[in-house]
């Protein structure tokens, strides 16, 4: 079998998922080539990853300091990066909405899509869906939970009866009411198992990461929101579990390291042997422990759920109203358990717009960040 | 879809397997049709199968009582029941060596073979696969581990790099070697997780139920012994995993319930509804536990991987002197702890011969036997 090359464009070079691709990069050169990376202001890790890497074309944010640091290749926007006919896999891995026109642009160019910013499909599951169906584009998830859905579901006929996603719970899932109202910014961004960006480090501590991931696992598995349910499992090992028509149930396994799925969407359908990746050993692990989620003190779960069944504008207004908060609590402007009740305040000012295009849905999300500022009581940005 | 009922010979209807099968077929009426069952001497339970599926031919130990007992229908040998032009799937569910014939027979003659008997892989595994690449036939595993991992392969371009086997460890996996050499033979039949026939629950005992299964998942699979491992699992939840080239894991779960692995290789590829199904709860669960196995105090596991890397007639030899031997304690000639010493003294007696003919596999099988009960000091049958 002929090892074909796979042309890459990484959005989110910097990043914690996008340094995680360039390490499988490394560790299976010949692979890869990577002609496209994008960043953000982050210049000096930008020009480090150009010397190594010699893409063809960069992106970042052209007021930041320093872009003369950047070895000589073309500056070209990022959606010109995404669609571009020399790049076959565009790996979406920047935070936040910034994602979103991005994966619309390679969608309509028919691109393979590795897809680790869940914002996207949470805020415009429907148009990118639609968009990938008719650009003859197709998602793969990079997320360690969904990844282990479609590596559960891969060739079987039918879809699953009921997806269960694993949640580690965060550092704080066994706190009381009176402890979580304490919590510190440097408390909330030390994650017991995973090692990821600071924006979802603080969604997991509040469980909206779950939450997203449920409506992320909607659009992307075509499974209805009520068949979709969260376990939590502190160990991270079982990254989620399909359970099919007949009752059987797969779960997907590894110690948790995001390279993994990061690997399998870029090598998908092949499997191909990494000896930088660690091999799971369940009897070191000795045990595997599961219990219900307690949406009581973690409402963002029920906000999410919320949100997708409203439909409409809601959650991208989710989102939105989700990015501002957990701003507001990285520069301790609101507690902990502020961030739930700020979304969910702003949420029940939002004006929902049923089967919205694009445009309604940056302008809800930019009004949703815009009340959940004015709600906590400061200027309308950090 | 159309859907398309399929024609079951069950071999050993009267056994756990067999009577779970019709379980399956009772719950999906409309997808099955029994053309034949095949039973031992328990004429009264097949006079009750036969009333009520209606085959179309059977067979039992003719000099049983009461063969009149056995409504009208045609005696065909069992051989000829597993190759009949009008069955699509044989289910073996015969326990020890006896499958083997039939298995053969379906082999040749292309039939989709729904294999619980794991003595004929054991004694014959590459015999037997031959014939079914020759024949264009195909086995589905029905043992719940060997369609654990046949699941977790279902769709997967590469082979597996590692197999790992879960064993509930039976009911003395913590027994000190002083309180297991004082097991009853009740305590041995009571197994912690799974209902099954005794034959094979006093081989869960002696972990050699495990050791069958690591040389039926290497003739299944095309898997190395060396990379097949074992893990004690209490809990019986995870029924096996699969290891991938990349260091992915995939696992099955489910309640232990023989019938989802029964249905599963009868309705292969499609996955259907059965309310009689137990639902997965791993919240009421709550913890899934991992140990190794200690093959000190259960050697069988040992003496089963010694006995198919030797190859030739070893695995036959094993086969035969482990059925002598829990013979012998099931009429408490032998204590619990013998049974390994006494295959590991039948096996060092044995005169291996390689690459044999299927005479010779049996031929080797009646030897160990013998061999066997005249170790134990006694006659050469219970």
């Amino acid at each position: 079998m002929a090892t074909t090359v796979k042309r890459l464009a990484i959005l989110g070079s910097t990043g914690s998922i996008g340094r995680q691709t360039l390490e499988v990069v490394r560790a299976l050169p010949d692979r890869f080539q990577v002609v496209g990376l994008a960043a953000g202001n982050n210049i000096k890790a930008l020009a480090e990853q150009v010397k190594e890497f010699k893409p063809r074309f960069v992106n970042y944010i052209t007021d930041a300091k320093n872009p003369d640091d950047i070895p000589l290749c073309a500056f070209l926007p990022v959606e010109d990066i995404a669609h571009h006919r020399d790049v076959d896999i565009v790996v979406i891995a920047t935070s936040g909405t910034g994602g979103l026109k991005a994966a619309l642009a390679a969608a309509k160019a028919g691109k393979t899509i590795a897809l680790a910013n869940k914002e996207s499909l949470v805020a415009a599951g429907e148009i990118l869906i639609n968009e990938v169906k008719k650009g003859g584009a197709r998602i793969l998830p990079v997320d360690s939970e969904h990844s282990a859905i479609w590596q559960c579901l891969h060739g079987e006929k039918q879809s699953a009866r009921r997806i269960i996603l694993t949640a580690s719970g965060g550092p704080f899932c066994h706190y009381t009411r009176a402890k979580l109202e304490k919590v510190t910014v440097e408390q909330a961004l030390a994650h017991p198992s995973w090692k990821m960006g600071r924006k979802v480090t603080i969604d997991s501590a509040t469980l909206m990461n779950k939450g997203l991931e449920i409506i992320e696992a909607h659009w992307l598995f075509g499974v209805p929101v009520d068949d979709i349910s969260v376990i939590i499992h502190p160990q991270s090992i079982i990254h989620s579990m399909v359970e099919f028509a007949d009752g059987s149930v797969k779960a997907q396994l590894s110690y948790p390291d995001m390279r993994l799925p990061i690997q399998y969407a870029l090598t998908y359908p092949d499997r191909l042997v990494n000896t930088t990746l660690p091999v799971l050993d369940l009897k070191k692990i000795g045990s595997l422990t599961f219990e219900p989620p307690d949406t009581k003190k973690f409402p963002c779960l029920r906000l999410a759920v919320e949100a997708i069944k409203a439909g409409g504008t809601y959650p991208a207004a989710l989102c939105a109203a989700d990015e501002a908060a957990v701003e507001l609590f990285l520069v301790e402007r609101i507690k902990f358990m502020d961030i739930p009740s700020l979304i969910e305040k702003t949420l029940e000012q939002h004006k929902n717009v049923k089967h919205p295009n694009l445009n309604t849905i940056i302008s809800a999300g930019i009004k949703s960040r815009e009340k959940a500022f004015e709600l906590s009581g400061g200027s309308s940005e950090c």
